[in-house]
């Protein structure tokens, strides 16, 4: 097999790029002996052509205009590594249009506007590939498109954001909120302005990447219910603790009654589960079909390696195949409705702080029972003046339990706002 | 795009086979969705074509006789999932020689007749894929092949035989080895000859495969050194369980100093360790390389529907990829020698029984000492006229490990055969 030569244009060559950029020639050989191609950068957009950069390349190749990049024609294949949504949102259309296959790490750009962008690549005929988007190296685009492509993945569980999970783990072993985000931060695991990752926008866009691969159908980052860990108190790890589970944030899709469900909250996850062994900044995804049963898929989801470990395997793919059929492209072949979110069901925790009078706890068991929600577990935990309710729910819809805490939240005996988070059974 | 037909032709239709044919009937549109090719069962080799099939057939679709399948000119792939070494070996021979594609469940085949296997194939310009014969439904071979193309990957872990994960869990949970082995058989969970499973033979087989996908140089059956669970006492899982470690079955291929090392052992896991939490009949790899630091890839191990989704994966991919590069191919492109097995290294637990003598403990660590072992963690259970020494050695060679044993084995303080077993940190 006679080797040929494949030029990469990079948007963006910062971290990832030029982690992109070093793994490409030094797994050349590697990549060659593989594919029968040889993949070299040719060209690279950065906003300042004298930065310092953790892989130093040609000065001649980087540039700080597009039109260069755009007319370099030994650009077969473009890499996105730059972030944001404009202007790289323009400049990855652009190539699209002039017939260059795209690889993306952009997952809120893959979220936000997947669907303009498919179109436009289906109709020039050639690939978006987004693996990097989504747990970087962890590649589950690629299992939930290729090795699962005749099963019915009809439940993804995922812990798909690192920076919360290494604080909800630090809280595990002791410490508030602040103290744990404070660390994350100073060991790198959490960005000065953390918003994205800790209020869940983050899980949410790599969430609605999944749900569109996996059900068929377009799921964009507004159809995405979702919530943060900011509101997480060391009382709630310690209620999951006494229950035998363990507090993560979860992302959760469902494909239920021909209807789409997705959301990323704070959830509690029962210690036998695969999940709740999920330590430290690590990801992982549970992918739950009908023959598999399910496939777990874990790993470093975040860093400049891991991420540019997964843009170098889709520019591999992209090489390797031909056409564009939707195995190579946009999932979408469906429009399914969103499930009215209150009909969302699942067990469910609730904690609520009560009063400590006669009649509260069966005023609040009969309220649930109004709205058909039935208690599975009860702890009451005396303190003075007051009591502390922490409740397992059986299987039930949110939109019911959420109706039976609006009514106790009306109560003058309830004195907090109630705090709700699905649990997730072993 | 317009849908191509292919003919599928199956050598077995037993559990494997029948479920391939139900979910290539059953998940007809999405395939044909995902690739533009409706992929139909054509002919199926079997043993009697009167027996009752799990999923029913044509009868003009079910022979006896070989020559009948392949001389049908309508089959454009094959699917082996009928197992064992022969005559299956020469039927998949003949079929890569006349230029059909194979796709094998067949881990014994495939580990231990690869090399000529993959040589034909080469030669006749097909593919063989393999991904079911390795953990069934969880795509570590694909994943290693083609979404770490570019990693050195340089050791696997893996758990990857169901029924002794099964038995240790129920050891752990109390119940001698004897009993939890007449309950795997009862649960379907173990054969009613486990030889293979228990013996570590099974895991063995999917060891070379693996380590050979991964090492780009060839693994067979052979050169695995394989020992299985029978050994295990439930004195050895309280040992594990007082040293904060679970006892698992492991599969360790190893890439070091350009030599390759697998084998499959008893191993003592720290809980804190991924592969720790993988309970009951899973299976689970982890992947170690540079760049992603570890992946790990889990679910259910075997069963016939878990297989068949993976022979599906691998018949889709085959429809839609064209080449016979090693990235669809053979991953083997160079020859590396095998490690001394006497120096392979790694922490060790260690179970001797001696004497309740003075002098003994300072023997058994001078021994030790003297082939530059040191001794991380001891602890000493007296038993009326005897003491029982749990050991964890620092990261030793197993040679010199064997040598410092083989020297105490022959002192009359020590009164029974030495225990060891690597032990994989967290």
């Amino acid at each position: 097999m006679r080797s040929v030569d494949v030029g990469v244009g990079l948007l963006g060559y910062g971290t990832v790029g030029s982690a992109v950029s070093r793994m490409l020639a030094e797994s050349g050989a590697e990549i060659e002996r593989a594919t029968g191609h040889r993949l070299t950068v040719v060209r690279a957009l950065v906003r300042d052509t004298g930065k310092e950069r953790d892989f130093a390349t040609d000065e001649d190749i980087l540039t700080d205009d597009f039109a260069v990049l755009r007319d370099d024609p030994r650009i077969d294949v473009v890499a996105e590594v730059m972030g944001g949504l404009e202007p790289v949102g323009g400049y990855v259309r652009e190539f699209l249009r002039a017939g260059k296959p795209v690889v993306s790490a952009n997952k809120q750009l893959v979220a936000r506007h997947g669907a303009d962008l498919f179109a436009i690549a289906s109709a020039a005929g050639v690939q978006l590939r987004f693996e990097a988007s989504v747990c970087a190296a962890v590649p589950v685009v690629k299992v939930l498109r290729e090795s699962l492509v005749a099963e019915n993945v009809h439940r993804i569980l995922g812990i798909v954001n690192g920076t919360t999970n290494f604080v909800l783990s630090r809280m595990e072993q002791g410490g508030t909120y602040p103290e744990a985000l404070s660390e994350a931060q100073s060991l790198g695991f959490a960005e000065a302005d953390p918003t994205d990752d800790v209020g869940g926008a983050d899980a949410a866009a790599k969430m609605a990447i999944l749900a569109t691969v996996a059900f068929g159908s377009r799921v964009a980052f507004d159809d995405v219910r979702f919530q943060g860990i900011d509101a997480i108190e060391p009382a709630h790890v310690a209620a999951a603790s006494a229950f035998g589970m363990t507090v993560k944030l979860l992302g959760i899709a469902t494909l239920t009654q021909g209807a789409v469900d997705v959301r990323v909250q704070p959830a509690f996850v029962e210690r036998a589960h695969p999940l709740a062994g999920v330590q430290g900044s690590s990801n992982a995804v549970l992918l739950q079909g009908d023959a598999i049963r399910e496939v777990m898929l874990g790993g470093p989801g975040a860093g400049g390696v891991e991420t540019a470990s997964a843009v170098v395997a889709d520019l591999v793919s992209v090489i390797r195949t031909s056409g564009t059929g939707f195995l190579q492209n946009d999932a979408c072949w469906r429009e399914l409705p969103q499930l009215d979110p209150g009909r969302w069901s699942s067990p469910f925790y609730v904690h609520l702080d009560v009063a400590d009078e006669p009649g509260v706890l069966g005023n609040a068991a009969s309220t649930f029972a109004e709205h058909g929600v039935s208690i599975a577990r009860l702890v009451q935990h005396l303190e003075p003046g007051r009591a502390a309710l922490d409740l397992v729910l059986h299987d039930a819809m949110i939109g019911s339990v959420e109706a039976a805490l609006g009514e106790l939240a009306e109560s003058p005996q309830v004195l907090d706002r109630p705090f709700v988070a699905p649990v997730i059974a072993a």
